[in-house]
């Protein structure tokens, strides 16, 4: 729900309410017990706001912006990106006398809208008449307007502090420690789930773009020269969708490829990205995500930072079309040593070698082997310029033993917007249950058992203090297992009380109908069994923890059937 | 360890490392389930970032202020009640020369000086000649700094925000949704675990005073007039050390009480009240915090809000003395009727009445029945004033059918210092194990299987590719079974790395002897008994869900001796 509803709430600033809560904590449980269990990583936990030092080094004060521009009478502001692609989409779609060449040209605008400058933006602006959507005012010329929450740290105003924009940065800055932490080994991975930030110019798609959300993210460090992964062929088998780069340039669409094969043949840079890969695709599908609306996207040249080595988008399609829900990017060592340069802080690693190794070594100024390339150079120094060509420079090599090799770790990091994956996973739970003529739709949530916000209701068939009772023996024996539950006495038919289970997504709905035995109805199946009172807590927990399934439950239990009444069906 | 450190760090913003990480997101769960899952609460999940509106209707955008004085040359700042403080405390502890009276002036002004208007507090200053501690140059006035951090909302500049200071206010705008959520039930609670961020001016007491912290926090809503609780009599016999005002102002210490008689007697002032303080007592205690170093602190009236009926702190003690780690309060009516007013939404709740109630209707305006205790008032109206007496109004009453009353909620709020509760947590749990002379001491924490960081250490005796695949079949089972683990498998002497898991609090610690049967150890006892390797998760899993005590285990399983050799002991 927006957030602040009584004062007309603030764009872009969503609640959880007691049920999205819920899944969302469940979400969270299951990512640790997936990736930071599962993998022995060091979950780590930083503050948000973060001092203006640290994220000058990783160059979000100076280009993390959108280009905006403002309505020149009223002030109002705009993404100037979205102004010119809504535009390009609606000529496209509804004009019905645009030329081919034109739209061509649209088209072409729509592909390259990130790469152009803010000169090159405004241009299109003013070419093609955009003005402000509400007014038809007038707008500026479109600048840059950096994402990020301003804040003061301290009393003294001197200190220019952010809410961070991602939590990765946290675990750069702590990289010598986590080193050190983890025996000075590589590879290992960091982690770590907290709050992010990004004051959008103006938030649209509801919870997709928000100003606040939670992420969560890994940063794998790796030795650059060995990107293999010991657990890769645990991943290999899996088959989904993969939309690689080639088939995004030549017009086809995603097509199911095998893991395995997308590494072997190079589609996927190197092993550890690919376990990763797999590793996501495990997780959003053993959440509830839909294997047919799920795609690995490559990202184009264009889209990529100049210092990535490669980048796969797990995109998840919804009613707003295919959404970017984690980033997993190979991002080489480009923030450690952006992070060692600013702060004169070695954020590197060691190999110790077995045996000491011999390598040639040039005794020859970092500066000019870059400069080496041209026949000649010029050398500004005490003023004067001397120029320098390429014969009077000689460059000595000399044999040398080295005991170790030092070097900046490259970093994978897998980034998780939690915030997208739910609200997905919502969209692809819900269904509507087919219901005689006449009758009233039936909204379900099927979300998987791991995920429901609550795990059983426990209703008493009828009014009455013995079967009350029993429905809070069960609660307490619920409660010690650590299973939520609520406890439906309204006396309502069971049929309405079953309706309003199914509809916020619980898996299993107990009915007391006698002191000693009860009916335990799981939602999608609508199958019941009937178990001692005092099996309902383990018999639920089995199914619950994973370790049975439903259909294992219905073998070891008599099923229950009732001869469908008005009340059930 | 302190954020950002590679840049020197920032005063107040700390970071948690793997360990300490742990331990949090273990606390957090077990707080879920005492509490949340305990009582059937709503839990929530605002955002930090919070629009002006919300805080001004709080107060805290004029209230939530620290006097603050600034060095007249440097223009470092301090809180002015520290410094006259600490100049308080260093004289009556050091200055042997201070006679009774000025002894008694100085213990006065340190009781009182959360009273101190600016204005008293400058004099204060003067008189006693305080200057900056660091330079000795003068100090300016005191003036009042707010302690939110503050930022921008959008692109516009036009709607201020602040990181919220607590997550309290998030759930109160959300009154009306969350009691239509309770099915339009009085008493509810509501939670909710997030950020909160507090500027403070100098920082000190390293983890106590931070500039961002998590809270969890209880917002739990009651009809005023009945704060019974039907759970109270779970935790009425439990006896504690409790601190009430009459021994606070008469100068005797904290002692133990029977909860049900302070509630009985009124020094609790109701069963609501009572009944948290119960449970808090139940979740401190049982996270390993030491119940002698525990009391329950009532608020002397001049650190009450105006509007609250009564106020305990769970304070624990550590090598900074008595800490506030949780603050129980009952907020009376204050907080649903100021945002009431400011957003015009109304915030109530309703009884229904089962038969209509006959009551007595005042048709006199309210703002009139308020001043009838003065003998005469004024009124302006239209610029004119006119000068009202008593005999000069009169009430009609009138006798009227209602079907329900409908008033606003109080609200009693448990709020949990998370960072606080560790911090201690971690002095609590710490001991040197005694060693035989000569031998380097062992430190131990000695977390509770339910809050250490890493629960089992898995260690083959001896390098073997046998002996480390049977460590490597443990690891998998423990994963599967959702158990954080570390193998060691350096080879350094069992001693040694017994030392190192003692020293992070990890309780049990597998020993792989043999490829049939293991030993598992016992931090604290040291007692080790021998499981099939097969058994090790489960038999760990039962200690640590509370299923079982280690006693429990010792009864099942054949104990290992060994004889105490320089390895172990």
């Amino acid at each position: 729900m927006p957030s602040f509803k009584i004062y007309r709430g603030v764009a872009g600033l969503y609640d959880y309410g007691p049920p999205g809560c819920a899944v969302k904590s469940n979400v969270l449980a299951f990512w640790r017990q997936h990736f930071v269990l599962e993998e022995g990583m060091l979950e780590v936990d930083c503050p948000c706001v973060t001092p203006d030092v640290v994220l000058k080094a990783s160059g979000h004060v100076d280009k993390f912006t959108d280009l905006m521009v403002k309505d020149e009478k009223t002030g109002t502001c705009y993404r100037a990106d979205h102004l010119l692609k809504d535009f390009c989409k609606e000529k496209l779609e509804k004009d019905l006398t645009l030329s081919s060449e034109k739209a061509a040209e649209l088209k072409h605008v729509v592909a390259v809208l990130d790469d152009l400058s803010p000169e090159e933006l405004g241009a299109k602006l003013k070419e093609y008449g955009i003005t402000a959507p509400d007014t038809k005012n007038a707008l500026s010329d479109p600048y840059p307007f950096n994402l990020m929450f301003q804040t003061s740290i301290g009393p003294s105003g001197l200190l220019p502090g952010y809410m961070r924009p991602e939590t990765a940065q946290g675990i750069f800055v702590n990289f010598k420690d986590l080193y050190y932490y983890n025996g000075n080994r590589l590879p290992f991975a960091a982690a770590q789930i907290g709050q992010a930030f990004r004051n959008e110019i103006s938030p649209r798609q509801g919870l997709l773009r928000v100003r606040e959300f939670t992420l969560a993210e890994i940063e794998h460090f790796v030795d650059p020269e060995d990107k293999s992964h010991p657990k890769f062929a645990d991943v290999a088998e899996l088959e989904f969708l993969m939309f690689p780069r080639e088939e995004q340039l030549s017009g086809q669409s995603a097509k199911k490829i095998v893991l395995g094969e997308a590494v072997s043949k190079g589609t996927v840079n190197n092993e550890t990205l690919g376990y990763f890969i797999g590793r996501v695709y495990l997780f959003l599908t053993h959440l509830g995500i839909d294997k047919e609306k799920l795609r690995f996207r490559q990202h184009l040249p264009n889209e990529m930072a100049h210092y990535a080595a490669d980048c796969w988008d797990a995109e998840i399609e919804c009613s707003y079309g295919w959404i970017e829900c984690v980033g997993i990017a190979d991002r080489s060592a480009y923030d450690l040593k952006a992070h060692s340069e600013k702060s004169g802080v070695a954020l590197v690693a060691q190999e110790k070698f077995s045996e000491p190794r011999e390598v040639e070594v040039s005794f020859f100024p970092n500066i000019w082997s870059l400069l080496l390339g041209e026949v000649e150079f010029n050398v500004c120094t005490l003023g004067k310029t001397v120029s320098i060509k390429k014969n009077m420079v000689s460059i000595s090599l000399e044999k040398k033993k080295e005991h170790q090799r030092v070097f900046t770790p490259s970093v994978i990091e897998p980034s998780f917007g939690i915030g997208r994956i739910i609200y997905c996973l919502y969209e692809h739970c819900f269904y509507t249950r087919p219901s005689k003529a006449g009758e009233e739709q039936l909204n379900v949530f099927q979300f998987p058992p791991l995920v429901a916000p609550v795990k059983c209701t426990v209703f008493p068939l009828i009014k009455s203090k013995e079967f009350d009772d029993v429905a809070k023996e069960i609660a307490k024996s619920l409660r010690a297992a650590g299973i939520s539950h609520i406890i439906d006495i309204t006396g309502t038919s069971i049929g309405k009380r079953y309706a309003r289970t199914d509809e916020i997504g619980v898996p299993f709905a107990v009915t007391v109908d006698s002191t000693t035995n009860v009916t335990i109805r799981e939602r999608d199946s609508k199958n019941q069994i009937r178990v001692n009172t005092n099996e309902v807590a383990s018999v639920v927990k089995e199914v619950i923890d994973g370790q049975s399934t439903w259909a294992d439950i219905m073998w070891k239990y008599p099923a229950h059937h009732t001869a469908p009444t008005a009340n059930e069906e």
